[in-house]
């Protein structure tokens, strides 16, 4: 028969997928504006014009044949440069556009890079909270999922306990910053440890570690900060990146992945890659959307829109008497259950048509993520549910 | 360190791909109209012009997040419902939109059908010449490749052949007719015998064997008969599309799967669909090319270039004194070689600045592809080179 896995996967949608139909399905009940739906990070800003300007230009001045036709595997060579050529610039780092391979997005860009670097027993470490599907994809590339638990104040990396996790078998260690489910940027001091425990356990077991970091919310930081560019610090390390998030182009499916030119036999990595993404049955990334890239790096959908409901939410429910997580970046809130058992509290916010995800999904517990990628004002709605959802923890 | 096997596939493309590189630097050397570039199957006929027309009016009329926003894992439910249509007003048969999963293109289509229905020791069997990089795509989802010889005079199945590859072990028969490299068409009689046989092994080993028909070229024949749509013959079937040929967009990456109605435990086998596009990285297919898809089914291309490419080289081959495959369909031809090892002829048609790809590829000797999807004006140069070529193997 078919595989049985693979059908597992299929007919169990992700929890949040779940929540999503849920409250598709209500907001057809009790009308659209009634329902508060915190569920998907599907971005609700528009992409900057400069995207559809874009597009509609090179599907009216381009060659159809050349427009529509295969790219290089890897992509587009102009495009490329344009990508190292940004990066160069804004990180302060010297990556090459021969070693940048575009994807069909973020998710691609992990799959085939834990296609190109895994072996048999090997294990991939990520730490929670995670988003939920890079366990689907480590496991499917053939290795070992581990996971171990960010600091629980300030859901920074815990060395300590990642240096717990590190054996010989270790073939990478995944990251995420802004992160998903939490929205926190990792400080310079957290990833000077971090880079310094992995350089030291790659002398120790006489291989590299592998850094990936998995970069889609890169450009949605709130503090002014410049991004940490992970080649800075790390040479064995890799960039997955997409622009669904920093262009609203989700559906789109366009990203890339970037070896570090000071990666060990870098080259030969990206050769990997470029075998990894030829057998999975990626030909090339979308040609039309490639091509937009370099007219649109550095653009981004007006990110105001998502700060200023990170304040509204951030200061409401701290108000009220959440116990809220403050995000630098992405469109996520990570707030503290009032119940120790997260998925409990979510069914029990329902009944406030609240659609919270529970923290349980991205491998840690007694929390719930709000995706606030939604309109400002569903989010000023939704405020007394809040209060009457807290408030009915009280009476208890 | 990284995967030595996804390294090799990346560092080794394949023999076309490398042809098509040696052409680019050859044109550089002595001008682009004197070399006969036959190697690539990159469509040369615009889109229809509906398809640039569709695509401006979403861009121009669309909300920007509805329109680049994620869809549905499996595709929009409308753009499904008018596939599921369509295919059923022009093949007369009866599919169902909760059974069609839009994919990045044929090769997804093909790694995701087979990482859904493979289990470890599997067989899949494939029959010669067929298109390279099948043994990759089956070798990645954990499957044996089984490899039968068609029809040395048709290049139909042989099943007499294709019965002695069937064992406990087989999965799944692959086919793929217009072919590629012949651009043969099967016909009913061997269609039906082909079924009659997979049936019979069925039965005898208690287990589905699925039929697993790649149609990227089914829009591309010549000869103005109905296609064979598989699902009218064969139960455990499955289709794998692509939009790539038919409207010229193999850069864009759109196409679906289809899994028959009848097939046994229909639904779960498209839930394993779903699993392996999910833990292979295909989030969703791009979301402006699948809203394209209800406006353009049923154009194509103008297909008469590609026909008058085939009468052209048809002819004049065979006057010359070629052996040729007459083909129905697709845009190869597959012509015998003027000495036993293909490879080597190829090398010497490189001589008279000929790019013909050796069977060797496509897992067969002695013969040569030409791809024709060219300008007929290179077709009509390139003649000379061939009479050329074809004498100075009478000489020796």
């Amino acid at each position: 028969m078919y595989n049985k896995k693979m059908y597992q996967l299929g007919s169990n949608p992700s929890a949040i997928r779940d929540l999503f139909e849920y409250g598709k399905k209500r907001k057809q009940e009790i009308g659209d504006d009634a329902v508060f739906d915190f569920s998907l990070g599907n971005p609700s800003v528009p992409s900057p014009s400069i995207v559809n300007e874009t597009l509609i230009d090179l599907i009216t001045n381009t060659d159809s044949c050349m427009l529509h036709g295969y790219t290089s595997a890897v992509g587009d060579l102009k495009v490329r440069e344009s990508i190292a050529e940004y990066l160069n610039k804004t990180y302060h780092t010297s990556v090459n556009s021969n070693l940048i391979y575009l994807t069909v997005g973020a998710a691609a860009s992990l799959t085939i890079s834990f296609n190109a670097l895994v072996n048999p027993g090997d294990e991939i470490v990520v730490i929670s909270p995670f988003f939920p599907e890079y366990k689907v994809f480590i496991e499917k590339s053939g290795a070992k999922l581990v996971i171990t638990e960010s600091n629980q104040e300030t859901f920074m990396p815990d060395i300590d306990e990642i240096k717990k996790c590190i054996n010989k078998n270790t073939k990478a260690l995944l990251i995420n910053y802004p992160n998903n489910p939490t929205g926190v940027m990792i400080d310079e001091e957290s990833l000077k440890a971090l880079c310094k425990l992995l350089k030291e356990k790659e002398i120790e077991y006489h291989h590299p570690i592998y850094l990936i970091s998995d970069e889609p919310y890169r450009e949605l930081l709130y503090n002014n900060k410049p991004y940490l560019f992970v080649t800075n610090y790390y040479d064995n390390s890799l960039v997955c990146y997409s622009f669904s998030k920093s262009l609203s182009l989700p559906g789109e499916r366009i990203g890339y992945i970037l070896v570090n030119p000071r990666c060990l036999n870098a080259e030969e990595v990206y050769f990997a890659v470029c075998g990894a993404g030829r057998s999975l049955g990626f030909v090339c990334a979308p040609a039309l959307f490639q091509y937009m890239i370099p007219n649109c790096l550095g653009y981004t959908s007006d990110l105001s829109i998502y700060e200023t409901n990170r304040d509204i939410l951030y200061h409401e429910l701290s108000s009220i008497g959440y116990e809220v997580v403050k995000p630098d970046g992405a469109f996520y809130l990570f707030v503290k259950a009032l119940e120790k058992d997260a998925v409990k509290f979510c069914e029990n916010a329902k009944k406030f048509e609240l659609l919270l995800v529970p923290s349980d999904s991205f491998g840690c517990s007694g929390y719930i993520r709000i995706s606030y990628c939604v309109d400002t004002s569903m989010i000023k709605r939704s405020l007394s549910s809040f209060k009457a959802l807290y408030d009915s923890y009280k009476e208890v």
